[in-house]
């Protein structure tokens, strides 16, 4: 352990220990950390209490090298973190004129007079470098330390950094000044990411496709390791690996990639990140091509989606929610006499909503949702989770899935479904 | 700290760490914990590695009388939670012959055979209880114990708690055999909660019009506390207050949300809970409403929220997302000169699209939302974020807002605002 570079994560703040909210800066500090070749050990979550955090900086300092600490920077008699930290390395609080007049000078930018309460966010412990702070008043701290006089804990120099709690101060702070100076001390390796997406495919589907591939992989050199992570009808797998040597790290990430897209086939959505959303408007505007959505179980959801990409009014034009059976006719051309016989949930509903906001709007793709998105209006042979999907652009496919879960993971899974429905008939 | 019962939480597994994932589990089993009058005092997630896993149960159960884990029960070599609880305390484990019949039967139920590594998960320390798992292998364990032999833990008997990782198993055994185990030895307090919901109003707005009257209850008995926590375009606030008496706790509740009622007016959404799109929906059965949204920025986000809950086909029939220009015009009967003098996101435009929807569907009232939601197409006039919103019954009204931050938080903001519009409309 004494060699290589281990942290942990401490985020402070009593808010943070409700049933209502959690750390999430960490996922952030995490991924910058691991970018630098360094692990996480762990992380833990203390409230505004000294003797808690007290021991929590003990025994972080006593087994990892670095320590980042989020919150507890504010003004107030509850924000300790600067005290403690101070205290348990044994170093003197300090006012320094410098923040004090930055701070003075920002509220004065709003015509405001600082509280003098805030002089404590400008306490400085003595022999640690000041991080600047452009989106709110509170710096942050750079501590090196020789570390506590303990045995076990004679492994070298400690770092301890001291970040403010809201992610728009704390990111840019990360980004910056504490990569830079983290790298200088974590040697020359670097972490070296890809993300993969696909869709069609459950977890372990995916994983019986993809694990006899990538467990070659941790044989390589660089090594390539690699995570699955399952969301809602889509599976993401990011492949990581260290080496010093950027190109060498592209080129066997390439390599690895290339064996992805050859076994997923259709499945694979995107190489690069991409977003399902994304890569099926990209394919819409390479053909020149308007869509427009008939959506019933899914309320909008579908169109909203697709038009969380920007610029995606070059290729969605218009939708219609039909949610009652008249709307459906009255909307989409959908026969009565259709509905009264196979029922609104049916795939000959679903083919007559596609090809009937294809028509009416003159787009070259119509696609038609429809289906139980419960708790009620399931039956024996249709029960909660069936939805029928069309996609019509002249050679009309339909499918019928049974969904699992409740209301809105219906929904969810319906609305990417048709989205992934619509992006494979495009790369046909 | 020898007689209040504190508590902390271990989420063990290393996709913990990663940047991508991170403990949930702990945000339920806090409620819990809380329900119970128990404080959580710290959270840790640790990796599967054996040395960190030991310090942190080593390191919790020094200053805290509960701890409860999850994660590392599965039957690999990863899988540590059970050795480590068990060689830290000092207890045998001993296979249990129930648990390995019950989780044979379980696979044989499926038509496999267990493999031999499960058997892992039927070793018991010594003199734990065994929990129940319905929902998968793993059972949970409830551990009694003196306490390590040091002088600072001095503080009684401790409570160490293993449960599984996965929600779906975890939760039941958390909210049955563990919350009666830990009811019986906290005592007779309980908490005691209510949510206020909040819309049309900025968290230190709210704060301001609230934080003089919440700040009177702390010196009530029983006291209450109040947690306000800000989402998009929507506050919660959390009442809460510890009592043995149940009767009297629910009283100094009411009489507490009272006062918030009186004072916030209209902009109280529900004083139980319930989400702005249920208020809405219930505001429009209880007249026997039906809404239909003409969206554009939204791009259906609006109708899909309302459509979230079960039921809402009692009042939303239908909605058109008109995208473009020529779909406001074409199914909403914007006319064409109204958006070449005024533009498509403008007052007038958003009016003619509620009056259009209305009077082409024959509801009750029509929402119109017109707007930028970025990030191109804003302009010094309008700039990313000016949004139009309309709601027609008759008597229509109309506001332009500017919404911030990027095209999603602007489409959100945009569709809370235009349902809250209509609740306002029909709280009249």
């Amino acid at each position: 352990m004494a060699d290589r570079l281990t942290a942990a994560i401490l985020a402070v703040g009593s808010e943070l220990l409700t049933p209502h909210k959690t750390d999430t800066n960490s996922l952030y500090l995490t991924e910058v950390l691991n970018d630098l070749g360094i692990a996480v050990a762990f992380k833990a979550i203390v409230g505004d209490n000294r003797a808690e955090l007290t021991a929590h900086v003990a025994h972080a300092l006593a087994r990892h090298r670095v320590l980042i600490l989020t919150g507890g920077l504010g003004p107030t008699d509850d924000d300790l973190t600067r005290e403690v930290v101070a205290a348990h390395l044994g170093l003197v609080l300090e006012e320094d004129p410098a923040i004090v007049d930055a701070m003075e000078r920002r509220f004065a930018s709003r015509g405001w007079k600082m509280p003098a309460v805030n002089r404590r966010q400008a306490m400085v412990p003595r022999g640690a470098a000041v991080l600047d702070n452009p989106h709110g008043t509170a710096p942050g701290l750079w501590i090196e330390h020789g570390g506590p006089a303990s045995a076990e804990a004679a492994v070298g120099k400690r770092i301890v950094v001291l970040l403010p709690g809201p992610p728009r101060e704390m990111k840019p702070m990360m980004d910056g000044e504490v990569r830079q100076r983290l790298g200088a001390i974590a040697g020359a390796t670097r972490l070296h990411r890809r993300l993969v997406r696909v869709a069609g495919k459950g977890e372990s589907a995916v994983e019986e496709i993809v694990q006899p591939i990538y467990s070659q992989w941790l044989a390589h050199s660089p090594m390539i390791e690699t995570t699955i992570l399952a969301g809602l009808g889509q599976v993401e797998l990011h492949l990581v690996t260290q080496a010093e040597d950027g190109a060498s790290a592209s080129a066997a990430l390439n390599d690895a990639v290339s064996e992805l897209v050859a076994a997923l086939g259709a499945d694979l959505v995107s190489t690069d990140g991409a977003v399902l959303e994304a890569v099926t408007g990209d394919l819409l505007s390479a053909r020149g091509w308007w869509v427009a959505f008939a959506e019933s179980c899914t309320g909008g959801l579908a169109t909203s989606r697709m038009t969380d990409v920007p610029g995606s009014s070059a290729y969605v034009e218009r939708s219609i929610v039909a949610y009652s059976n008249r709307a459906k006719s009255e909307l989409l051309d959908v026969p009565e006499a259709l509905i009264a016989e196979h029922g609104a949930v049916s795939e000959p509903v679903a083919l007559a909503m596609a090809a009937g906001i294809r028509k009416r709007t003159g787009v070259n793709v119509g696609v038609g949702i429809t289906g139980i998105a419960g708790p009620g209006g399931g039956t024996e042979q249709k029960p909660v989770g069936t939805v029928c999907i069309a996609v019509d652009a002249g050679d009309p496919r339909v499918r019928t899935f049974r969904f699992p879960g409740g209301r809105e993971m219906v929904k969810a899974l319906s609305a990417t479904w048709a989205i992934d429905m619509l992006r494979r008939y495009l790369i046909k």
